[in-house]
């Protein structure tokens, strides 16, 4: 297996980055490609601890920015370190990881690895950090959206749920402003019907936002404009609330005393809610494996993404993917 | 002042409107009229403290339920609570408070009380409970949006908070994947560019769900969909963060010693989020006010919508609403 990884773009920098390959290479099975400022990255890495044999250096000209217009990836910037993993990716390798722009990575992405045949729409499936983690899909990628996505994303998202999360027979949800079957205007009451007699899916109807901390669902559909607001909402109050009750609890000397007995507790709920802890959101869909690591990943969320995408393709769950599309065409074929 | 207050249909049942209006009427210069089940109603006014010479009793046959369709209050329930309330209101009533099935609401008081001229569409108007609060609207009327409309609410929102929340010089945020003017698809783009000209108006730009918590603006527009499962998601998330704080300061004996100092911070922060704290969410662009209390109001909630309605009426901003989209009107006129 030869996994990708761009040093580049990520909000921490790139020894961050090296860090967390170096560590992967001491645990997983698989030769490792790190692209970006050669010179710097080989630097960084001579001293780590790491299975330097499994591990090799490509160079690129520039790096893709957060501010970027995702554009830049297919012009500009197409020999950045991003879209030089994309290419390597597509010769010879087995899956790519960027904790950079999200946009330019799924627009490289669609544009040079291109959709799984009989996909309609690749949509990037992020895990809603919560006690019981919920699959969102899309969360960012496709603000249009039509009745046969949500149908899509239904198998693509039960898919890497079971084979890659390793959840039981994945129940999928429908976000709504409320639980009736009619709710959410004509697409989404539309995708209800058609998500409530779709083989091998296990629909569990609409789901309201307040019930996500309740675990609902573990696949959720929506739109990738309400799928963003929705992730972003949820980092931000965890945000607001954690450093809030640091404030609380380091106010006075008194409070800082108090606070000894339960800091352990709020830090693992803090922990929950950490999106770095979850090794990264794929864009499900494609002809390889891709995946975004969030843009604030350290060395430990990289490691993470490292080892959910040796999971990923040794799950199969692309050709399973293609397999399934290919069934749901020769079934509305015969309608 | 007529004031108007469905008694039925609130989570909390009819005692906790009737206490709510009884203390009300003890501070509030109006009349009250409280609609519901009459027997019932003065049951339980007469042995409250109230100035009992303000306040009058109208029975309805029926009561508007959560789970009911929105359209039987103009339909089947035409003389429930709800739709005998909304006619008094029209009549000779100056606002109406209800803590009903919103959906119904907003049907019934579009269909009866009618938009205020000039206006192209009403949309209800909640506050998000941050420690800056900002009002949000469509928070869940018109899942379907064109780029007028977001200006239109732009107009609304701001002497709304200007003139009943007195906010000096509201900004005005457009709720958006991105910050970038281009963001959110195209209605969200051409809404941006109609914003960033519009005479009156303290555009702010395109403001991300991340950043709710570190007030961003004062005012903040989306389509209703996208509103609702903010708002809910803000809900969800704030309880679940609280009642998992709970179990933890009260885990055990220790837990319990050590949260003393810090429970009345937790509970503060506590209350910056309680929804039924910020008098109920107008729907804005009617011809009279007309308040959605939260479902969940009991009587302090109660009072405060009173006196959030008795603002409304009392700032003359549906006076204004009605002047500012006649000088709208007459300048696209122009054009």
């Amino acid at each position: 297996m030869k996994l990708i990884i761009d040093a580049m773009g990520g909000d921490r920098g790139l020894s961050e980055a090296v860090k967390g390959v170096a560590d992967a290479s001491l645990e997983v099975d698989s030769l490792f490609v790190i692209v970006g400022d050669e010179e710097k990255i080989r630097e960084e890495l001579a001293p780590l601890e790491a299975d330097h044999a499994k591990i090799d250096v490509v160079g690129a000209e520039c790096t893709v920015e957060m501010t970027d217009d995702p554009m830049v990836i297919l012009g500009s910037k197409r020999n950045s370190s991003m879209g030089v993993g994309l290419k390597l990716l597509k010769e010879d390798g087995d899956a790519f990881i960027s904790s950079g722009n999200t946009g330019a990575l799924f627009t490289g992405a669609s544009a040079i690895i291109r959709g799984a045949p009989g996909v309609k729409r690749a949509a990037i499936a992020t895990i809603l950090p919560f006690e019981f983690p919920i699959l969102l899909l899309d969360s960012g990628a496709n603000v249009n959206v039509i009745p046969e996505y949500f149908v899509e994303w239904a198998r693509l998202g039960t898919i890497y749920a079971k084979n890659v999360l390793g959840v039981e027979d994945p129940a999928v949800g429908l976000l709504n402003n409320g639980t009736e079957p009619h709710k959410g205007g004509q697409t989404r009451a539309e995708a209800y019907a058609l998500l409530s007699d779709l083989p091998g899916i296990r629909f569990v109807g609409n789901v309201e936002s307040s019930e996500l901390a309740h675990a609902p669902c573990d696949v959720l559909l929506t739109d990738g404009f309400t799928g963003n607001v929705t992730l972003k909402l949820i980092e931000g109050m965890s945000a607001y609330f954690f450093s809030t009750m640091k404030h609380i609890m380091t106010e006075s000397v008194l409070t800082k005393i108090a606070s000894v007995p339960l800091s352990g507790r709020v830090k693992e709920l803090k922990n929950v809610f950490d999106p770095t802890e979850y090794g990264g959101a794929p864009i499900l869909g494609l002809s390889k494996p891709v995946i975004k690591a969030h843009g604030s990943s350290g060395a430990q969320a990289i490691t993470a993404a490292i080892r959910r995408a040796e999971a990923f393709v040794r799950s199969g769950a692309t050709e399973m993917i293609i397999e399934e599309e290919k069934k749901a065409g020769e079934r509305s074929g015969e309608k």
